[in-house]
């Protein structure tokens, strides 16, 4: 059976694409990114999860970003801002999942896999260019034309299978898949043992998604070190 | 004025393609990446290259792609063949100029610069698949819809001005526009003080390209550590 690779980040989201590539029987190799991120605790997670949902492979990959600066997320002289607000958030890491899913392609084509999976969500996408349905379809035909395999006339398929879902359907799915949320880390300001905030825009997408979804929130938050109640 | 993001790679074609968007009065920001190739010297020829044209500033990005496998250029196991052969060749790095532009794209959303310059060629491509016109043009739809900018409707332009040029083109547009090609380094397998070997495809294809262009070649080779007579 042919590989898959699944870009995995730790969170909620991934986790649950990479559950559902499971659950189709396919023999996923997970991929990770170590771009200087402040929440940290994110890679562990990805391991973590890479391991309990029983990928094949799992390679965290060194990607110093942040050295082109230009986010909070990567830059620790932005703040990272309290939930809500217009327009684009300085959350935002340039091109991130071009240059994810570009990594993942340039992997996909080692491992000849025939499918990358990426956990974007369009509903939830806080306004991010990156994250949207015509960008996932460019990348699609980017990767037909990129690659030995594409030129061989054996392309890879970009599987984005949460782009519709709302955070609430993705956690319904997940969890009717046996996922433990406990080992995921949603948070960008998370402790280095992977505690949340409760107060940025990840931390407040999350609990919604599971208030939403009427499934109990197992994320241990700073305040209480306890699940939310 | 805006800015100019320029791949480069140390080589001939994209020190050419530097020169000539310094040419046009563009300020630019020249990019390389430490991807584990062998052949180290093309890092110290791209910083050298920047300097000597002009170009504002220069980032050299580690990119530890050879941690995914698959390429002679970053994997030891693998030996750098003789010139000839058919098909994609084995120097071949997997993705290589989509995760190169991707990084670009990155970077150009920070400077918010509106042109992406890329030294590729489709003559001389050796069969690499992402050296085609097809591969930019998609990159450059991708580019469209992946960044603030482009949301915004101000995208980026990927300029890849060597396409369709031979060598000898090449290093005679260079050649008119000042560029000291003793600074570049071409070889797969050159030394560490930027020696080359005289003997693989980049060697093969720079030698003759300076010596269908009529111009002396500054190249200095391992065996006489000289230039090639």
């Amino acid at each position: 059976m042919r590989r898959t690779v699944v870009l995995l980040s730790g969170g909620l989201d991934s986790a649950t694409a990479l559950a559902m590539a499971i659950a189709r029987g396919e023999r996923c190799c997970t991929l990770a990114f170590d771009y200087g991120q402040r929440h940290r605790a994110e890679l562990a997670a990805a391991r973590r999860v890479s391991s309990a949902l029983g990928a094949e492979r799992h390679e965290e990959l060194p990607l110093p970003i942040g050295q082109l600066g230009g986010s909070a997320l990567t830059d620790a002289r932005i703040e990272v801002p309290a939930p809500g607000g217009a327009g684009i958030p300085v959350t935002y890491v340039p091109a991130r999942n071009t240059v994810f899913l570009s990594l993942a392609l340039a992997w996909a084509e080692v491992l000849d896999a025939r499918t990358i999976v990426i956990g974007v969500n369009a509903v939830d996408y806080s306004g991010y260019p990156d994250c949207r349905p015509e960008f996932i379809a460019a990348f699609q035909h980017l990767a037909s034309l990129a690659t030995k395999q594409g030129v061989e006339g054996r392309g890879v398929a970009i599987d984005a299978p949460l782009i519709a879902l709302s955070k609430a359907d993705i956690v319904r799915r997940g969890t009717a898949l046996g996922v433990d949320y406990s080992l995921t880390v949603s948070c960008y300001r998370a402790t280095d043992d992977g505690r949340a905030c409760g107060r940025c825009d990840a931390c407040e997408l999350r609990r919604l998604g599971f208030a939403a979804a009427g499934v109990a929130d197992p994320t241990r938050y700073v305040d209480t070190g306890q699940p939310y109640e």
